[in-house]
């Protein structure tokens, strides 16, 4: 199934120009082509946000990471990132015409949140969750997160009739680890093994399923009054039960969870999302059916 | 000795916009004075930085810890952080002039660098030294720098007579975390409870004392080809030696320490330091007498 099939393959690096493992393993890629050169099928690499990266930002104007929407595709772009958006589209391929777009995309990302090696996976297709399936098994310690939080469809990997986002961590912005660079080069490379030679796999895979976002303590202005609660930090997918302690306050109180649905806690404490408005994410475990 | 003579102490958080911890303890402490009010003196807390903080970077214009400078308080100020500069220097009083600036200005910043709680000191002062002294004894596991790399004698804590800056890590910039917030915290109280008793200490203290910086590999155009070797990476103090492996190229190969000198290793793969153009400094290890 999917042998000879998959024509188009895109890596893109550089999504957010602050998360350098992306950028270098991108960067390293176009000048080593044959590294992720396969049979049966074109790879592309793309450094996208290479404004970004100069600054050492996440992005200059706008989430380039939230900015391929259909709205945002079929409208005349301004920003920076708009701009980049169809620039990605046209690379890519036309979002949702499967017959022109890319087979697979791969969005390489980090976090600074004790992710591991993460998956975060919004498409449903099949070979989406094939591939996803493969590399379950091919790295244990791999999880899946299927997200359904901000600005559905909007990812860079929504370009793609099929791909995902891959997420390494914890690592700072604008950093380079070896360990999180071999990692994520070691996963590219099995997952372009597996589009090559789409083996058979296990119809059901473990995930984390999306379910809400928690946003930090704040004032009446918005400001920040508390953090993330030194149980949670660093405990990425850990299970958060009614009454477990999540944030403490400036002023030495704490909040604790209440709710009566357990669920496990994902991108705890990640930079980028202080300014998005959630301080982690929670999510149920599953086994999902494909 | 030095009793009734501490008239004015200075605590700056922000100085880097992106280093949270020490925003939002001088955020805390502006509207908490009495945290930080001691008899004998006067303390003054300044959120330095707001705006490279709003956008959530380092600095907007230059590294405002590297222009606290002679050179520069004495010229006419354009750039952003030169006129926050010369601000600093109106709060804590004339650089130099040990009859009007500060007693102490004890600077907070955090590190991407695992230096757990660190003190950067380039201040000679006998009271630099006292507090510094005292600070090991009350945390064990506190290490000191004696900083003379780049830039001498531009740091913000240059301003006071006295004093040194903190640096706590690893952490990644624009977050916060509970463990870090409280440990810089417990240091300023410590610190400030020393001024306002300077008790007899140690007049010998144990130190990594700066020896040079060791920049990244890189190609003709000054572009990155590899990274901090694994070994390294997490182990700040560790003793370096000649063969050492230090860096991984993306080819694969890596990169030994070539020379016969055995040195400490500190501030290792620091994401500010990366357009600095060093990887990690080289210290020794020494007794300090003062």
């Amino acid at each position: 199934m999917f042998k000879n099939q998959i024509k188009k393959v895109v890596i893109v690096g550089g999504t957010h120009g602050n998360e350098f493992t992306g950028v270098y393993l991108a960067k390293y890629w176009l000048q080593n082509p044959k590294l992720v050169k396969r049979d049966g099928f074109e790879t592309s690499v793309v450094f996208a946000n290479q404004k970004a990266f100069k600054e050492v930002r996440r992005y200059i104007d706008r989430d380039l990471n939230r900015s391929c929407s259909h709205t945002i595709l079929q409208s005349v772009p301004v920003l920076h990132e708009e701009k980049l958006a169809h620039k990605l589209n046209s690379i890519i391929g036309q979002k949702g015409d499967n017959k022109t777009n890319a087979d697979f995309v791969v969005d390489l990302h980090t976090t600074t949140s004790n992710m591991g090696l993460s998956l975060v996976i919004s498409n449903n297709s099949e070979l989406t969750w094939m591939a996803a399936s493969y590399l379950k098994k091919e790295f244990p310690n791999l999880n899946i997160y299927r997200w359904q939080g901000d600005e559905e469809g909007a990812f860079v990997d929504s370009l793609g009739s099929s791909g995902f986002a891959i997420e390494v961590g914890a690592i700072p912005q604008g950093v380079l680890r070896a360990d999180i660079y071999n990692q994520t080069k070691d996963l590219v490379y099995k997952l372009l093994d597996f589009l090559e030679n789409p083996v058979k796999v296990d119809r059901e895979v473990e995930i984390y399923d999306h379910v809400r976002l928690v946003d930090f303590p704040r004032d009446e202005n918005g400001e920040l009054i508390g953090m993330v609660h030194a149980s949670l930090q660093d405990n990425d997918y850990i299970l958060i039960k009614n009454g477990d302690t999540i944030f403490e306050l400036f002023d030495g109180n704490t909040i604790l969870y209440d709710c009566n649905d357990d669920l496990h806690a994902l991108f705890i404490n990640e930079a980028a999302y202080y300014e998005k408005g959630f301080a982690f994410c929670l999510a149920r475990k599953v086994t999902y059916s494909f």
